[in-house]
């Protein structure tokens, strides 16, 4: 059996705050092997990746991009300077990150952030981050556990958001089944799947969006021992057949 | 908390068996308000969605289409019988089904069946499926439960495969969050979470692809009232920024 522990009662997040204190106070009782999944809202904030629209001045390129799609043309130009491509400007700007992530708005957003006019960015370096909260989780509650950084992004063809992991560290992010049996002993092919994604997006059902649960515990779950990154499931431009 | 609880012990599923009774047969003891995740090739193989490659003549395009691919050119008449369009024909062939599922060969697989020749596809009718499950589970478990139909699809920009819902019973495939307040009062915007979706990526992690566990329980997950349907998560054409 898997379980999915939501880690209620954290504080809001401070910039500076460290977020693996923060899970401990907040009583998680955490065993080695868990996964501990924080959403990037969570881990921005603590990161200070932020940007108070008030000292933004919008390029015209974001102004016209702004009228266009009816929005805030500084929060325009915060998307611009967190994208290295546009993929779409229809509707909503779709936006390859620098990361390689390609979501909307570049991923900044303003939902959930105090004050009206700061919006969060992402992390510069998800992995990054999710190496630094495992590392402090050892250090302050002697656990080996996984992490992984999760974000909602939407998806072509299918409605509605999903979480994905954007950050991992401590686990594989893949479990290649290429080579293996099946159950009838033919070798599969072309499986490989995005077990970081998956769990990211178990861990949203029991943060919801409203709920302030940015850390869930994910117990349960074999790791296959592996270790790598969330780099891992952007996938490389020359594979890609939609870019 | 949320568990995920896969379902062991479940027979090689035949054509025309009862996967209620064989889910309660296994021994799941379900309660009212658990989600029952089936993998859709156990649901395939009970409705005989199967082809026998020994019965396909490929068409002079299937032949075609197969030598660029190195693939078997009946498997491509019956990736090309499955499809209303072709969205990819590199590397892989991706598909656009009958249903306005995007995915690769149309849903056509041919892992974890038994005997080489035969192919699984997808059920004609998924949210068919799941409701007729959810039906029998009522009849013989006396229980009120939601049913999603899994299946592992790739997505483009992100490496790997990960489950999605392609049929619902008994509940809402989405939460719609739009015109809720955040924690912070400001109403959010375009929030609307495919939590079946995620249902349907917690689900594969218990079921793994070579343990033949193709049903989970959900327990825990509070559902929201609303039924919906499996064709909601299909983004409409005029709605899809990436035909």
């Amino acid at each position: 059996m898997i379980e999915l522990r939501p880690i209620p009662g954290l504080p809001e997040v401070e910039q500076g705050a460290d977020l693996a204190e923060l899970v401990v106070a907040a009583g998680a009782q955490l065993e080695d092997g868990d996964i501990v999944a924080v959403a990037q809202k969570a881990v921005s904030k603590a990161e200070g990746q932020l940007r108070d629209l008030r000292q933004v001045q919008p390029s015209e390129r974001a102004q016209e991009l702004a009228r266009s799609l009816g929005a805030d043309p500084r929060q325009v130009q915060v998307v611009l300077d967190e994208s290295v491509r546009l993929v779409r400007t229809d509707r909503v700007i779709i936006a390859e990150t620098r990361h390689g992530f390609i979501c909307a708005n570049a991923g900044v957003d303003r939902s959930n952030i105090p004050g009206g006019e700061i919006v969060s960015l992402l992390p510069v370096d998800p992995d990054a981050s999710a190496a630094a909260i495992r590392d402090r989780l050892r250090e302050i509650a002697g656990v080996d556990v996984a992490v992984v950084i999760t974000d909602t992004f939407g998806r072509p063809w299918r409605t509605g958001i999903a979480n994905v992991a954007i950050g991992v560290a401590g686990m594989a992010p893949m479990i290649d089944y290429r080579g293996r049996p099946d159950d009838f002993g033919r070798t599969m092919h072309g499986t490989v799947v995005a077990v970081a994604d998956e769990l990211a997006a178990a861990a949203e059902l029991a943060m919801g969006k409203t709920d302030r649960v940015p850390a869930v515990v994910i117990r349960g779950y074999r790791l296959s021992g592996r270790f790598g990154s969330g780099r891992e499931l952007v996938r490389p431009p020359q594979e890609d057949l939609f870019r």
